[in-house]
């Protein structure tokens, strides 16, 4: 029997409920079921065949994601986000959702990840929608220059560049002025936020294709899906490349195409 | 020996004495070369052992692609365009580049291209670039409801609405606000122009998920890498579909992504 | 007492059975009403005190607008369009509306509106939302070389290049990608039309500082308010200056700046 | 006899070698100057007859402004920046310019500026280019809802919110998808920053119609001019007016405004 890890912010009243309610729930039926809290920070390694369940919203599936990566476990999101992004399960469908998640009956889709690695070896994160260097002085632009398949490319002056995911290309890309990505490709997209002077399109390149993102002038910020990861210096930069490893994500709901894009728009999830 | 058939426009002075300079040069050699002028229309098949070498700008150098399509035969660009559209070879270099190319010293791109087809069979033609639905009435917009493999997404009231290939990306796309391919990615782009009060942001889908325009509430013209081809009326619609064959582009200059993708930023291609 | 002329599309049932109705009822109380058919195109003009109402959407507004500008007669707009641009008011109150108009109850507000010019005085027309300098051929951009204020400022190839008023700067020019302006401003907007490799951001300048299109290496057509009003030929422009008499526009829903501003974006008016 | 105060940033070596040959070459011909440091902080006022000089870029100028600005005083910018933002003379020509500012000789403009407050009184601030509401926290948006002339607008989740003037719409603005504004023009741009699916186009709106940015959900930094002047608590907001007195600029070169917003577009002031 799979156990299942459910995950929430503890500062969150609904989620923290609804967590205890479906535990008791789960465990009447002989699920072994653990609830962690984000606030808590590092914890132990989770099972490759644990169930992660995100009880919360987009930020919380981001984290719940990450654990999930880890383990290459796979995840079931449900969503209690206000605006929903990422998530497509509504609370009440939970219980029912999770045994048929655990019984194998729902579809598994691979999304395509981002990992980011510094030169010397102190950043290795992944990240599932996104990552932005960015300035860190408020009232001052941060300098990137950029490299594709480690060939230079543009050099910005902007608030931040980012590179996305298919699965990002809904969230911070969206807002930035970038594409909408089928969620089924393996691409990576480069797109700069507030560019000063510079072309500001977004540039798509294929998943063999790293991006090398390099601050001049001054530093920069590293932010994965929200997260500040670490700091850039002069002359510093960082790689992106697809995660050789995405994440496994449970679909509750099965979408053609074209509604599935269109509920994106809606809703800010790809 | 293979033959060289040289496409142009009769009408530009220069492309017509470049071709006759490089058909004495080549013919001292013992190659066979064939003039072709653009404004003479239908004509003979093309053998795909043939080269078939474009002297002029954009416009050229699409025809040319799509004789060099139908034969399955390989293409070489000569630049003689204002702005350099597509075309990387300064005319200087022609004859000794032609001879690299006839001995097959010369790498060959293959690029993505589209088909568009009508349901009733009207309409088969291949593109390059773009093929865009329009408006046909000077100060009307024209309403595209548009389906993604199948399954019905947004309608637009536009001026038009486009697909683009990663090749035709840096063109009309560009020009509309879409973003930049990788040339090697062979991905359809989705993008309106000029819509009104819907969502104004490419969709970027895969090679296997073909995209169907079809026009509401009145007529829509069918513009194909810049020409005619068609008309829609109300209700009707247009498929298009990655080409199962795309065009063998002879590549006369080697550079990485970067530098590439610069260029084409300067230049308006990919 | 005041006359009152209906105007409408002739091919539009529900403008030419309201405009029945409406004359009956008004002709019962003694008002007199002459309907008057845009297809039936030039006709005798209007007095100054006659109240003109438009039934129709925004194509007949427009129309019907340039009857009352002609005129300096005041416009009163009922809205059976589609997406309601530029008109307020609901078929159910239109005779009772009309009577206050009579009346002269309602608030009247100037709304700014161009004057657009050749200097060989072939073209010398008026228009409420915005001028446009088009492309006339399917598959080519038109060149477009601009003058603010008798100095040259930028050349763009483009779809087009329009002019907009604050009126129109929902219309086409946000379509475009312009930005929205408050109505009461007297300002232009510059505005290109899928512009390709230059600035594609809108100028906005004051009443004061007209505006020169000049089209180069090619024609193009000039589209005011929707409507074909000719032809430039390579090295041709037309000058938009601020009309120094607006149109009268009868307001019957009195709005803060904000609401109405928000209420534009949905419905595409200002 | 006009006295000089030439402002710079002290870390900054050119600027501070140009301050001390500047004094010595003008107080030989007996001007009495001054150098203040921006690092100095404040300092004793400055009298309206005195010629308020900025050494540096567009950093220095923005600061010097504001000093200029308390005092009612001229300002003349001498440009050593980067990118040459906001300033037009170059140092070879300071002490002539210098000379021919304090006779006179000189044409002023006055440029608008923007007067924030908030109603507790504990903000009260000028800016010459833009004043920004901005996400306090990396990884979150701030939640901002908009007044236009006390008049609920559009509710933004962004990176920010800016309201712009002329004078800085070829800045931050520019940079955020905002349209350029003549220079002269007296208009309010409101432009968001990265919006999440809200409608991403400016608005522009008169010198009359006050802009109210109200933070909800959340914190927001207050950011003018590039500089932290206060936060924004949940529930908080600030009152964005033009300041009746504006910023009176020496001007040294006479250009037409095509010219000078084709010069904009490229170096990035208006």
């Amino acid at each position: 029997m799979r156990d299942v890890l459910l995950v929430a912010y503890r500062s969150r009243g609904d989620a923290v409920e609804l967590a205890r309610t479906a535990t008791l729930d789960l465990e009447a039926t002989g699920v072994s079921v653990e609830t962690r809290f984000i606030e808590d920070g590092a914890s132990d390694p989770v099972s490759s065949s644990t169930l992660v369940v995100s009880l919360g919203g987009d930020g919380t599936f981001l984290r719940a994601a990450r654990l999930a990566h880890e383990a290459d476990a796979e995840i079931l999101g449900v969503n209690l986000g206000r605006v929903g992004f990422l998530l497509s399960l509504p609370p009440e469908l939970l219980n029912s959702e999770i045994r048929r998640a655990i019984g194998g009956e729902l579809p598994i889709e691979n999304r395509v990840a981002l990992r980011v690695t510094s030169i010397d070896g102190t950043i290795d994160v992944f990240c599932l929608n996104e990552v932005v260097v960015e300035r860190s002085h408020i009232g001052h632009m941060v300098r990137v220059r950029t490299y594709i398949d480690g060939d230079e490319f543009l050099t910005y002056s902007a608030d931040g560049v980012m590179v996305a995911t298919a699965t990002g290309s809904t969230g911070y890309n969206f807002s930035a002025g970038g594409p909408v990505i089928s969620p089924d490709l393996g691409v990576l997209v480069l797109t700069p936020i507030a560019p000063h002077f510079t072309i500001d399109r977004s540039i798509v390149v294929g998943s063999n294709q790293p991006i090398r993102l390099e601050t001049i002038d001054g530093d920069g910020a590293i932010v994965a899906d929200g997260m500040l990861v670490g700091q850039l210096g002069a002359g510093d930069s960082i790689e992106v490349t697809n995660d050789p490893r995405g994440v496994k994500v449970i679909v509750t709901e099965q979408l053609g195409l074209g509604s599935r894009l269109r509920q994106s728009l809606r809703e800010g999830h790809a």
